[in-house]
C-alpha cells in the first residue's frame, strides 16, 4: 500500500505531537451535499447506495475534495449488522431506520446468531478496498459499527425509541437474555471491525448513540461492558500498524473516567461536556475528539470560527485532541459553513502546538 | 389555612431530619391514571383540562387517593406562559404541544411583553387556591412553571423539535435578542410563580425540559442565568412560612456544581446522574430529588424495588433526599407499578433516617 501522506488523525490519537490539530466531521459524506444528494439519487434509496461499494466510495470520497480533512470515514450505516442478521433494514422518509422484521418475541434471541462479516457483509469490505485504494495513502481511512446496546434498541423497538421501553423492560427483566443478545452483538461487532481492519481500515470507532438514555449502573452493565469486550477482541495491531479504538457514547458525559479504562484509545465527546474539564478527569489515559455543538453550524461563520476557538482554547496545548462535531452534521447545513469549521480549525489550531 | 399535616417534603428540601424519604411522581396526575382518562375525556382537550380550575383539581387529587404521596403538584403544562403571550398552545395527539403562531421574525420578539399572571393566567391561580381548600392541610402543593429557555425553544420552533435548529441560530447569531426573549421570560416566571405562592404554592419548581441540548457554555449563559434570575426575584418567605425552589434541568448532570451555586434549596436529577456521585459534588448547598429512570416502571414489581434500594443507598444515609422519577411518568406504565415504586419507597427508606 501507499505510505500515508497525512498521519495527523494517527498521531493525535496515540498523543504523540502534530504540527496542528486534526479534523473530521461526524456525517461529513451526507445530505448536506448537494453532490452527495445526486449520488443518493442515482442510488435509489439509502440502503442501496451503502451496499454498492462503488457509490458508497464515492460518497466519501466527495468531502475530501472540498475540505481539508484530517480523515475519510468509511460510508456505510450503523445498522448493517442486525440486517445481516435478517431483520431487514429500511428507511422510511424522515423516519430515521426501521427493521421489517424486529425482535417480537422473547425467544427470537435465543435463536440468533453472530454475523460472519465475510459472508453477510462483504460489500463493506469490498467498500473499504476501494476506498483505501481511491484515498491512495491521502488521509486514514476510519472504519465503524453501532454498539450492541445501541444495535439492541433498534432491534428490539424495531426502530427509533422515545423511551426504550421494550429493550430497557428487557434488561431489568430479563438481565440474561439482554446479556446473550448483547453477546452476540459485541461477538459480531469484534469480526465485523477486524474484518473492515483487515481490509485496510486504519483506525475504527464504536458508535454508542443510545449509551446516554441509561441509568449510571445499567450504563455500565449494558453499554460499556460490551463496548469493553469489543476493544479487548480487536486487531490493535494489523499488518505493522497501530489501529486505534475510538469510543463515542453521545450522552456519557458523566461517565468519562469509566469510560477511560475500558482500553479505548480515544473518547468521542459531544457537546453537553467542556473539553478541558474533560480532559482534567481522563488525564493521559486517552485523548479526546469533538466537539462543537452541530447546531453551531447554523451560525454565521464567524460565530462558529468563535466557537472552534473556544474549545481549541479549553483543551489547551499540546497533542490530544481531534476537532469534530459533538454528532452528525445536519442536512439543513450550508456547505459553506462547514468549510468556516473547517478552516477555523487548519488556521486556528497551530498555536496550540509546538510542532 | 389548616395547619401541614405531612411537612416531610418541605423538610428534606431543608434538609431537615425526617422519619423517612419523602416521594413523589413527576406527571403522577396523568395518563397512565385511568381516572384522569375519564376526566380528560369529560373536558375534552387537554387545554380546557388545564384551564378549568374544578377539573384541574380533580385530577391534582386523583393519585394521592391511591398513594401514599408526600406533595400534590399543580396539574398545569409547562407551556401556559406562552399560550397567554397570544401564541395559541394545543396539542396533537402523538405529536406533544404545538404553537399556533409561533415566532416567525425576529422583530416579533421586539414586540413581546411579561405577561400578567392576574389577567392572563388566573385560571392558573384560581386552580392553586381550589387544590390548597381541598387539601386541607394533606400534603403541601407544589407549583411549577417552564424555564425560559425551555420556553423560548417552544415558542421559536413552534413546538418540539429534534436538534433546536432555530433557537440555537438565535443564541449564537443574535445574543442580545435571544436575551430579551429570555429576559421577558424570565420576568414572566417570577410574576407567575409569585402569584402561585400567593395563592398557595408551597415550594415550586422550574422545569428546564431542554436545558441539556445546550453546550457547557451557552447553558450558563442561555438556560442558568435566566433561572438564577427567577430563583433571585421568587417570594422566598410568604406569609410566614419558606417557599424552597427547586431547579431541573433535564440532561444537566453535569453542570450540578454550578447549578448549586444558582440559590435554588433543590436539585432535580435525571436518571442518567448516580445520586451518590451527585451528593459529593454538591456537598450541604442543595438537597436532591430524584431519580429513577421511569423506564424501570415497565419491569417487574420486585426490580422495580431494587432499583429504589439501590438509588436509596447510592444517596445514603441523612436527609436531603425527595425521591422522584428522573422525568415525568410515561403514559403506558400499570398503575400498580407505581405503587410497588412508592411501596418500595415508604417500606425501604426509614433505616436511612434516625428520626
Amino acid at each position: 500500500m501507499t505510505p500515508l501522506l497525512n498521519d495527523r488523525f494517527l498521531r493525535a490519537l496515540a498523543r504523540q505531537p502534530v504540527d496542528r490539530t486534526p479534523v473530521w466531521m461526524m456525517r461529513q459524506a451526507g445530505r448536506y451535499l448537494p453532490e452527495y444528494r445526486e449520488t443518493r439519487a442515482k442510488a435509489g434509496d439509502f440502503m442501496s447506495l451503502c451496499s454498492n461499494p462503488q457509490l458508497a466510495c464515492e460518497v466519501t470520497m466527495q468531502p475530501l475534495e472540498r475540505y481539508p480533512l484530517d480523515a475519510a470515514i468509511l460510508f456505510s450505516d450503523i445498522l448493517t449488522i442486525p440486517d445481516a442478521m435478517g431483520l431487514g433494514l429500511y428507511f422510511e422518509t424522515g423516519e430515521g431506520p426501521r427493521f421489517r422484521n424486529p425482535i417480537n418475541k422473547l425467544e427470537e434471541i435465543e435463536k440468533l446468531e453472530a454475523v460472519d462479516p465475510h459472508k453477510d457483509l462483504s460489500y463493506v469490505m469490498d467498500a473499504v478496498s476501494l476506498i483505501r485504494k481511491e484515498l491512495n495513502g491521502k488521509v486514514p481511512l476510519i472504519g465503524f459499527s453501532g454498539s450492541p446496546w445501541t444495535l439492541a434498541t433498534y432491534m428490539v423497538e424495531g426502530g427509533s425509541s422515545k423511551d426504550y421501553r421494550r429493550t430497557k423492560k428487557l434488561i431489568y427483566d430479563n438481565p440474561e437474555l439482554a446479556h446473550r443478545l448483547l453477546d452476540i452483538l459485541a461477538d459480531s461487532v469484534i469480526a465485523y471491525l477486524n474484518a473492515q481492519i483487515e481490509a485496510g481500515a486504519q483506525a475504527v470507532q464504536i458508535f454508542d448513540s443510545w449509551g446516554g438514555a441509561l441509568s449510571y449502573n445499567a450504563y455500565q452493565e449494558f453499554s460499556l461492558r460490551p463496548m469493553m469486550k469489543i476493544v479487548d477482541g480487536l486487531h490493535r495491531h494489523y499488518d505493522g500498524r497501530d489501529v486505534p479504538v475510538i469510543l463515542f457514547t453521545k450522552g456519557g458525559g458523566q461517565w468519562l473516567e469509566l469510560m477511560a479504562e475500558s482500553g479505548a484509545d480515544c473518547l468521542g465527546l459531544d457537546w453537553t461536556t467542556d473539553i478541558g474539564n474533560a480532559r482534567q478527569r481522563v488525564g493521559n489515559k486517552v485523548a479526546l475528539q469533538g466537539n462543537m455543538d452541530p447546531a453551531v453550524l447554523y451560525a454565521k461563520p464567524s460565530r462558529i470560527r468563535e466557537e472552534v476557538n473556544n474549545i481549541l482554547s479549553r483543551f489547551g496545548h499540546g497533542s490530544g485532541h481531534v476537532f469534530n462535531l459533538g454528532h452528525g452534521v445536519t442536512p439543513e447545513v450550508d456547505p459553506s459553513h462547514a468549510a468556516a469549521f473547517f478552516e477555523a480549525v487548519v488556521e486556528l489550531s497551530p498555536k496550540y502546538h509546538n510542532l
